[in-house]
């Protein structure tokens, strides 16, 4: 019996979503839908599961462990649970690339799945609100794409001070690694040396740096002296932004990065950005500016990340398309939320969403009960939210007690008076009792809905 | 390389939402939600995947077929998608009954798999409605449960005319069966035989009938003497209700599905609602009333089933807990709903979500660009939906032109009256334009927001 119980649990890493939490989710969810709608951004949405190939795609074999992956028992097909949107937008604007607008502006907000081991922060099933710009290879897409993630966290009730976003520029760390004379072969080591900086031993670290003629102080020099006059109005002309333009010999625009800066800027969102270039985020994905945002604490993984990534939707059998986009999950988001009190209590989540209900109707003795029900049955026809007492009890006094429990803004009493056509109607806000004609509920109550 | 572009397709059976599509699904959605919310239920969610041992312990092994079940390349459990909603339901009320209202009443909307054929009205991903009143064993709550669904058909533009709420009763059928002298030992066969009834040769029906002592002949005679006194008022005292009584000496109410029909006349729902005794959905789950809706026209599959499962939250592990519910899938209503020309158009459902935009914003020549940036992610930081152009055209004409395509409210120009901090204000409603302080654009298009 001890191991049938453990069965009925959910699987490790996941959640059960009771009332309570699942109110939270829909809260969040609609601060990501309804910022991203502001924004210009449509909702799209693809399957939870795709053909394992499409992952491997995109990151080689190596993900495979990382995935949930399946066959059907009589099946020669492998799938993966999705562990990441991108793919699947990469396949959905290949396949109809020709007819979509420039660009096309998307979000969504699926679950995702990651066969990982859960810690806090990581979960085994999440949620995530992607959004993209495809088809707009200027520096300012990538600034739309910031900009309405700052615009989520100032919904959240976040401010500069508390979150810090990062920008970093794979163009310049390149520019860097050419400047201090990291072999193109050996490219990819290097950023994988930066990428896992902060968990690599530091003996370790420089052995594997040596052997690739690569030198953490050099960079960092570098990095420092790029950073010092980054932003700046003058930026594009000073001695360290032309060396590095030399270096890349126009090949990549080193430049985009300060543009992205410059027009958050010009959004007023300087206080919320910030240059670091140690930002690599992953290896053979992103082609441009990547960027992260933290909390300023530290505290927490990063809330949110992204990136251009303008090779994706060819390498997935579609036309050349620049492409830029973030990924913010629910899970590292709440946790920080939460810590700050920053999560709104279930009542406000309830008027948030109007779900507050409109009407407690309580039926005062059995020969109402019938009654009652049509009524019921009527007001929420009429599209009011309405509740009733489960209850033996025909106590009028508890029965109310119940309604303002629930928080109803109306009770309504079916009583003696029906014999009339009449009902009682109570404010439950104002406290206001008044005998009105049973057809009238709906209107009255109608007419005072906020 | 054809190998390769067939990779690139969703997963057979699953769909990608395109806008358009995603648009429509979120009204299915949002009427499903709001119907709930309203009928007093709230919103919960399970994980996406559950162990298989959940699903095997309600449906037994040969559920497995029909399972996207896996594990994970290093790890021993057994994990499936969900085919269904009741075991994470059954699981999820038996850890926290204790603390639970009586009753629960519980909705969600989650997306479930099943590994069949696809074809028209079934496909492998698909989203459903559940909604579940636990802890209520009243024919009440099966009334309450259908009343719902009736009124999310009413939401959806159906008639009462166009669809058929039919109810069958467990009992009732266990009741005839004994009166007809099939042993008890051969019920779940003439369970069996009745619900693929339609599906199998007459010559081998007849065949197996004849085994187990049972006749559909005076199986259809019994029905149909039941069915003529059915809701009937007095209905309980008719000499064939008696004879079902005593055929179940008591150990099963075959009174129910009367006083939850009886309900559904109440709260003024006759219409919609006939009784139908051939309706036996699948084999040891349900324990009471069952029901079905269907078009009218008897096109397509059922487009929403359900019934009473009083075993079932007991048998994960739970307390002994009555238990009804219903469930409605969104592929064979979004058919009906198309073929009837009842969903709504991409325009009307902007409208029915407010995801219209408020403002289109214009920048009449390059340097008015920075400030339209500006202006643009003020506006939307204010909380309005603000769209803009892409094209390098700076003819205002063609400007207002993609304005009005994409059903802004409101077009800005940002151009020489600038410099005396105003900007043009174009109601593309009235077509009335003004000249107004660029500070004053937020407030002036709120003001307007309907």
């Amino acid at each position: 019996m001890a191991d049938m119980t453990h069965k009925f649990q959910a699987p490790k890493g996941t959640r059960d979503f009771y009332p309570a939490e699942m109110a939270v989710r829909r809260y969040i969810e609609s601060v990501w839908r309804e910022v991203s709608i502001n924004h210009g951004f449509e909702e799209i949405d693809g399957p939870t599961f795709e053909h394992l190939e499409l992952y491997t795609r995109k990151s080689g074999e190596e993900i495979v462990s990382q995935l949930f992956s399946f066959r059907r028992a009589d099946g020669d097909t492998d799938y993966a649970l999705r562990p990441e949107f991108t793919p699947t937008l990469a396949r959905m604007y290949s396949a109809r690339a020709g007819q979509l607008p420039k660009p096309t502006k998307w979000f969504c907000i699926p679950s995702f799945f990651r066969a990982e081991r859960p810690q806090r922060g990581r979960l085994r099933e999440f949620f995530q609100w992607n959004i993209d710009v495809l088809g707009d290879d200027s520096p300012r897409a990538d600034a739309e794409v910031i900009a309405c993630v700052i615009d989520v966290l100032k919904r959240f009730g976040l401010a500069a001070s508390n979150v810090r976003v990062a920008l970093g520029s794979r163009p310049v760390i390149i520019g860097i690694l050419l400047a201090i004379g990291v072999d193109e072969q050996h490219h990819s080591m290097a950023l994988e040396l930066l990428d896992r900086r902060d968990r690599i031993e530091s003996n370790k670290a420089e052995r594997i740096a040596k052997s690739i003629g690569f030198s953490f102080a050099e960079f960092d020099d570098y990095v420092s002296t790029v950073s010092s006059v980054a932003f700046e109005s003058d930026a594009r002309n000073s001695p360290i932004w032309r060396k590095l333009q030399t270096q890349m010999r126009g090949a990549l625009d080193v430049n985009s990065i300060l543009l992205t800066g410059w027009s958050l800027l010009e959004r007023g969102l300087g206080d919320w950005v910030s240059l670091d270039l140690s930002i690599v985020r992953g290896l053979a994905y992103y082609t441009g500016t990547v960027f992260e945002v933290h909390e300023t604490t530290g505290k927490e993984r990063a809330i949110a990340g992204g990136g251009r990534y303008d090779g994706l939707v060819e390498l997935f059998g579609g036309p050349s398309t620049p492409a830029v986009g973030v990924a913010m999950g629910d899970v590292v988001l709440r946790l920080m939320l939460e810590d700050r009190g920053l999560l709104p209590s279930e009542t406000e989540i309830a008027q948030h969403f109007g779900t507050q209900p409109d009407v407690f109707v309580i039926s005062a003795n059995e020969d109402t009960d019938s009654h009652a029900t049509k009524l019921i049955s009527e007001l929420r026809t009429a599209g009011l939210h309405v509740r009733q007492s489960y209850k033996s009890t025909r106590n009028v006094g508890k029965l109310l007690g119940d309604a303002n429990k629930c928080s109803a803004r109306f009770a309504v009493i079916v009583g003696d008076e029906l014999q009339n056509g009449n009902v009682q109607l109570k404010n439950l806000e104002t406290q206001d009792q008044d005998t009105v004609a049973l057809n009238d509920v709906a209107q009255l109550v109608r007419s005072a809905k906020r």
